[in-house]
């Protein structure tokens, strides 16, 4: 599993230089900083924002405008009713132990895989074998276990500890508690026992109103508020299936001890479709055809549970074929939630689809699969695909007695036989009086088995004996002028199902950090500085506008520039400082700047412009309306650099790097 | 105060039939409706959200990208600490009071309110007078005092009470409840006595972690997480001022009992600007110019005070100028706010900016004007404008040491006459021994007037005398021997100060609502169905695509002409319903679609559609590619449908509506 990650120009990826350039140039920064911080609370600075922005209007486009979603904004405030109904309030949470002596808090896996993967390093390094700078893994609290005591384990015992880390995620609190008391695992600080782990609801708790008695939670996912909607969504649909709403906003876990930056927060934008689908027919997708020879890599179930991690090269067609993955729709949205990585800039080389195992799942979900990104840390989930089955409607439905179904036509009525009953209802009052209601509907409660076999009876007692608990002595005859069995069809018109929800659902701070890490790298004459090669359609500012120097001349053009790109919607920055053009150029790099225009005394001659690339640093030279049509033309995704610099004329009259 | 609303075109204005279309056609919904709802809890459905990020977009345009400002986005889980800094622990709270027999709380302000507003109808009714049709405030519980007591009241008692009424806001706590005793107000439902009033703190309470000592709060207002990034936003900034930043996300406030719709939620989107300024200087804003003469409707603090409503338009320049309003910069945003509002489709008639009497103003306010929009409940508050001065950075500073100020180069050096004390430092350590720094501070502590007084007795005495608490019996002796007073310059390069602040903050929910309101009406030929007059670049879905019929030769022009769109990035719906031409389109109507294209025979030959405008109803008719670059222009507000029907021809063939 473990993974030495390199950047797209094959070298070493340097964890440390990328976090430092972020900071340092606000993509974001610990929230609270100036108060201490509080662990797992972030706030993203311009570039962040704008960045993050910009990957959620590239969501948008790529799937609530393409397929018609029916985009909603629920409250994140949720009253206890709701979350105890879809499960959160019971099933919701995290293992933590707790050390009596000091108070400090585990979360019990992680402290389980950290402490056995420490020993197995501490084995190999007894071995004299290479350990591997294993990067730390987010789940885990990279500084509690530095020390490795290098003692040589038994082989069983150190091939029991592999098998236990490569399904780590498949434990329950006992299990745990068993393994910590097996393995003898304590609090690395101090050696300290530990109490057996408990269940930590790691939903935020407050109180909705002035009164005490409205106890409420933040939402742990945008989900439920889709679902509460459901009737009305179909409604506003035109009662048609199947259709998805998607909602972008923030979710909320209270994490027991986050350390892993942007990858485990307590408060993070979440973007989730909620796609409905009719159960029966083997939930096909009417797209599927468009992706089906997309190839994804996927690592199941099993080869997980034999303690491996070997994925497999498959067409998404094929994959749902063989039923490797369940369904169309969930095949088909596995297949665009790749589309959408790679349209932001993700590497391709570090995607895998990897599908839960039994115990890991979500209490909600039949099938998941997770769109994993490898970065520094190791694979980290950033998608989820959750097949939730008919599960949130349904218990909702049932609490709330609210139609989350379908009614539709039949295109064929169905025909049904079964064995109906009729009864004299005027003979059966004064038969039982004041029990003759009671006796009524134990009729109506009578299974189609023993219907049949009641029938018989009638025809040749003349009478049925049935059960009536609370009158008489619970057995109830009724003559057979009092009641009529018989065997007829009856003919439904209208279908009632409720629908089953695939759900593809989006850390947009996971995402935008592992994309950052796929992206970034250091030129050679320059490792200092880093460069973030965002696409122009995801880069936080478009242009930066670089006048040669601070020649008064030279004034009008910036203006001119940048009030022209702000007509066309698009972001720039000014850099007049008195730095060189080659370092303000280096500068913007770190802020992954895709254009640059100088502004030189040809300019002010001719009104023409040098347009730069980030990543070649290529350039070209043309009029304004050119420069900037061109600039439209790469931010909005309809021509790449390659066309530009084809159709420009190439300049070269002046190194700026 | 009393209103009665108009739509545009003058007829009387529905509340109920605009909310029961914004329900019926999922603008919103009570959230967690099948549960019952929670007051104050609203989610929004598509159209909603669509008419949401677009206007938060155009926010984006006319505010962040306009003038470069750093947009961040903060966490909403804040700790103690900071608001306990910020003053919202302590002052953040509305008056809340109870009924010890039935548990029931009420808002005090808003009783006071709308009992002494019910005895004021009561006797306007007694005196024969037309009580009229007064619509409800939203901080009022309209349902609560339906029952007017027809009682004529001492004419010197109904003037008390429209004095108090007139200054409602600015009552505190221990005023309203002497003004409940006076009147005798009590709880409108069963006449019980009430509690005297109360603070309730309107921020929502957590728990930050697994541990109960780490409390928190979910954020008030987005400003504070803007202010505590300060000195990180000013550095990147390059240290360069005035600047301002920006945050557009969720706030909370868990008000005392809501009802009024959309408009007093607990859980809603700001779009709140931070812009620091130098206090000194006159807070000038380098921009004002371009809105000098941009006319407001402004309503001051004095008229208001004098129980008066009355407004003055105003050139924002001349506002200034004259001291109405404070500065510069608050006016710039004053008149951009302004702006705004119109590019939204805002009504200019129903517009007025309020000036915030002292009591009323936050804790934190230095001087305030609200943007207040004319609905049917009154004149709301929907955008603040208020001047912060350095309230924040200052408090912050304090409390943490975190540097919260700007430190710049000064054009000319400051020159600054002191008398300054040099002491022999070799001297000290033998004379005072282990005394001899604390001697040296008690020195360096020594106020200018005191330096000077001791420089004449060291001329006259070759000594001076100083307290120094805790050495010896407390006074000292030091010779001139081993010290120096003298009269120097000292120069200052650099100033140091603490920005203030100029905060418009946006309620997007309020200013949505609002919206609605001014845009509603209804043809007159069809009464019962609505219309919304979004403009184009603010209606929530742009287009509505209608093929004459179902025949199957329209089939392929649907799919072309919705791919077509989405091509250049223009949300589109297809009705392809059986019901007849005018009757889809007038469903559109009702979720403001401008823009109509019809798909019909001719298009089959000929490839040519019809464009129909929603307001006027007129039709043009072009071909496939004219009529897309006229649907783009029309969503970017590049051209209006004036220039399009001026344009393109007419088209008169078919009556559609």
């Amino acid at each position: 599993m473990a993974s030495t990650m390199t950047t797209k120009d094959g070298k070493p990826f340097d964890r440390s230089a990328l976090e430092g350039l972020m900071r340092r140039r606000l993509f974001y920064t610990p929230a609270f900083d100036i108060y201490g911080g509080v662990s797992g609370l972030y706030d993203y600075g311009p570039p962040g924002c704008a960045l993050t922005n910009n990957i959620v209007d590239i969501w948008r486009k790529h799937f609530v405008l393409k397929e018609n979603m029916l985009e909603v904004d629920c409250t994140m405030l949720t009253p206890y009713e709701v979350l105890k109904t879809s499960g959160h309030v019971d099933k919701f949470a995290d293992w933590m132990c707790k050390d009596p002596k000091t108070g400090e808090i585990f979360r019990a896996d992680h402290l389980v895989e950290e402490v056995l993967e420490a020993r197995l390093r501490g084995d190999k390094e007894a071995r004299g074998q290479k350990v591997e700078e294993k990067e730390d893994d987010p789940k885990k609290k990279k500084k509690k276990v530095k020390t490795i005591a290098v003692v040589k384990l038994d082989d069983g015992v150190a091939q029991e500890y592999e098998e236990v880390l490569a399904k780590i995620d498949n434990y329950n609190g006992e299990e745990l508690g068993g393994l910590m008391k097996k393995y003898d695992i304590r609090n690395p600080a101090n050696n300290g026992e530990l109490e057996p782990p408990v269940a930590f609801n790691l939903m935020f708790q407050t109180t909705i109103g002035p009164s005490a008695n409205a106890p409420g939670y933040l939402r742990p996912e945008t989900a439920q508020g889709q679902f509460l909607n459901f009737a009305k969504l179909l409604e506003f649909n035109q009662q048609s299936m199947p259709f998805a709403s998607a909602s972008i906003g923030k979710s909320f876990r209270n994490e027991i001890s986050p350390r892993a930056g942007l990858l485990r927060v307590r408060e993070f934008l979440m973007a989730e479709i909620e796609h409905f689908v009719d159960p029966e027919g083997g939930k096909k997708h009417p797209r599927f055809d468009e992706v089906k020879d997309v190839e994804l890599e996927l690592l199941n179930r099993e080869v997980q549970l034999a303690g491996k991690t070997q994925v497999e090269t498959t067409k998404i067609g094929k994959a749902v074929e063989t039923g490797l993955v369940d369904n169309e729709t969930l095949g088909y949205f596995l297949a665009r939630i790749q589309l959408f990585l790679l349209r932001i800039g993700v590497d391709k080389k570090k995607i895998r689809f990897r599908q839960h195992m039994a115990n890991e799942m979500a209490h909600y979900a039949a099938d998941c699969w997770d769109a994993e990104l490898l970065t520094s840390y190791g694979w980290i989930e950033c998608v989820g695909c959750a097949d939730r089955s008919a599960y949130d409607l349904t218990v909702h439905m049932k609490k709330t007695g609210a139609p989350l179904m379908v009614r539709e036509p039949r295109k064929e009525p169905l025909k049904i036989e079964e064995w109906q009953i009729d009864v004299e209802k005027k003979k059966f009052g004064p038969k039982f009086k004041k029990d003759g209601k009671t006796v009524e509907a134990a009729i109506e409660a009578l299974s189609q088995e023993l219907r049949e076999k009641l029938s018989l009876d009638l025809e040749k007692e003349g009478k049925i004996v049935i059960d009536v608990p609370g009158v008489g002595d619970g057995k109830v005859e009724v003559p057979k002028e009092l009641i009529t069995i018989e065997k007829r069809t009856r003919v439904e018109n209208t279908r009632e199902y409720t629908p089953n929800v695939i759900e593809p659902s989006f850390g947009i701070g996971r995402i935008v950090y592992a994309l950052c890490e796929h992206i970034y790298w250091t030129r050679e004459k320059d490792e200092a500085r880093g460069v973030l090669s965002f696409p122009p359609t995801v880069a936080p500012t478009k242009v930066l506008i670089v006048p040669l120097s601070s020649h008064t001349d030279f004034k009008p053009f910036v203006r001119t520039l940048g009030d022209k790109l702000q007509d066309i919607g698009v972001s720039s920055r000014v850099d007049d400082s008195g730095a060189s053009i080659g370092k303000r150029y280096s500068r913007n790099d770190e802020l992954g700047t895709p254009l640059g225009i100088t502004i030189d005394f040809q300019s002010v001659k001719d009104n023409t412009f040098t347009l730069r690339e980030r990543d070649s640093t290529d350039q070209v030279r043309a009029s304004l309306d050119e420069i900037c049509k061109a600039i439209s033309n790469l931010v909005n995704g309809t021509e790449q650099w390659a066309d530009i610099s084809a159709r420009l004329p190439k300049f070269e009259g002046q190194e700026v790097d």
